[in-house]
C-alpha cells in the first residue's frame, strides 16, 4: 500500500508529521524487523545524540515537504 | 493543540526561536517522558559535539523558515 | 548498465525509492563487494544510529529527487 | 535585547560572521552558562572533529545569510 | 591541470559521478599523499557508518550538480 | 585585512578552492593558533572519518559558491 503519494499537507505541522514519518520509512527500509525496531528504539530513545541526530533528520524532510508546499504561504 | 500553525515570524530573531522550537519538538515527539528528556539534558548540556549537533540542526530548522519569511526582506 | 537515466519519477513514494537507491549506489561504488557489503549490513542494520545516519543521506537525495519532479506538484 | 533584526550584511565576509554568530548562539541558547561554555571550549577547541562540526554549522547558516543577500551579487 | 571546468553532464549518471570525485578531490586535497589515502581507504570501506558517512558527501555534491543540469529536465 | 570579499569564481574549480577556504577559515576563527591546528592536522589528516568530514563542510559551502556564480552557466 502507497504510504507517500503526495508532499502536500494542510498545514505545517502535518507537513512536520509527516516529515518525522519519512524519516522513519527509511529506517524501516533498511531495518523491516519490528522487534528489531523495537529493542533498537528502546536504547536511542535514551541517548541525546541519537535524538538530536534523528531531529536533524526531521529537518532536512521538513525542508522538503515546506518547499512542495510553497511553505504553506 | 496546534503547535505550528505558521513559519512565518515577525523577525529573524522569532524565526531562529521557532527554528529552536522544532528541533526539540521532532525530540519530544521521539521521547515524550519529559523526566527522561531532563536527564539527557543534565549530560547532553555539558557537551560541546552535542551543543554543535544541536546547533547544527536548529541551522537546518532555520533554512526553512527564512525561505518561508522570504529571508525577511 | 546505466542506472540513473532521469530523476522523474510517477509519483512520491517512487522518488523516495529513487533517493534509497542512489544512497545504496554511492556506497556500492565505494564498496563494490557484494559479500563485505552484506557484512556490514548485518552489523548497522541492528544499530540506531547507522539506521538514523542511512535515514539521512535518504533525505538529502530525496531532496534533489522531490526538486526534480517540482515537488510532483 | 534583540540579536539577529536582519540578515542584511554588507560584504559576504560580514555574512560569514554573522553565520558564525548564528551558530554560537544556538549553542548558547542550549548551555546559557558562560563558565561551563568556556570550559567546553577549552576541550574542543583542541578537538579536529569539534572543529570541523562547528565549520559545518557556520557552512549551513552562511547558505541562510548569502541566500538573504542575494549571494551580494 | 584543471579538473573541474564544468558542472555540467550529459546525464543524471554521468553527474553522480562527477559528485563523487568532487567528495574525493576534497578529501584528496586535505590529504595528497596517494599511499595514506589507500590505507585509510582499507580501513573505510570496511566501516558501514563510513560507507554512509561517503555516500552522504556525494548526495550533497549531487545536489550541486543537479541544479546546475536544471535536474536534466 | 578582508579575505571574502566576493562569492564570484571564473571557474568552478576556483569555487571549489574557495569553498576549501570558507571551511578552513571556519576553524581558523575558533582556533586561531596556527600550531595547535598544525598538531591537530597532523592527527586528521590520518583518519579517514575526519577526511570525509572535512569534504562534507567543503561540500555544503561549494553549494553556496555554486549559487552565486549560476552555476557558472
Amino acid at each position: 500500500m502507497a504510504w507517500l503519494t503526495t508532499l502536500k499537507t494542510q498545514t505545517p505541522e502535518e507537513g512536520f508529521e509527516l516529515a518525522t514519518k519519512m524519516s522513519r520509512m527509511a529506517v524501516k527500509a533498511a531495518q523491516p524487523d519490528d522487534t528489531i525496531r523495537a529493542e533498537l528504539r528502546s536504547v536511542y530513545e535514551r541517548d541525546a545524540d541519537s535524538l538530536t541526530r534523528a531531529s536533524h533528520v526531521v529537518a532536512v524532510n521538513f525542508q522538503t515537504v515546506a518547499a512542495a508546499n510553497d511553505y504553506w504561504r
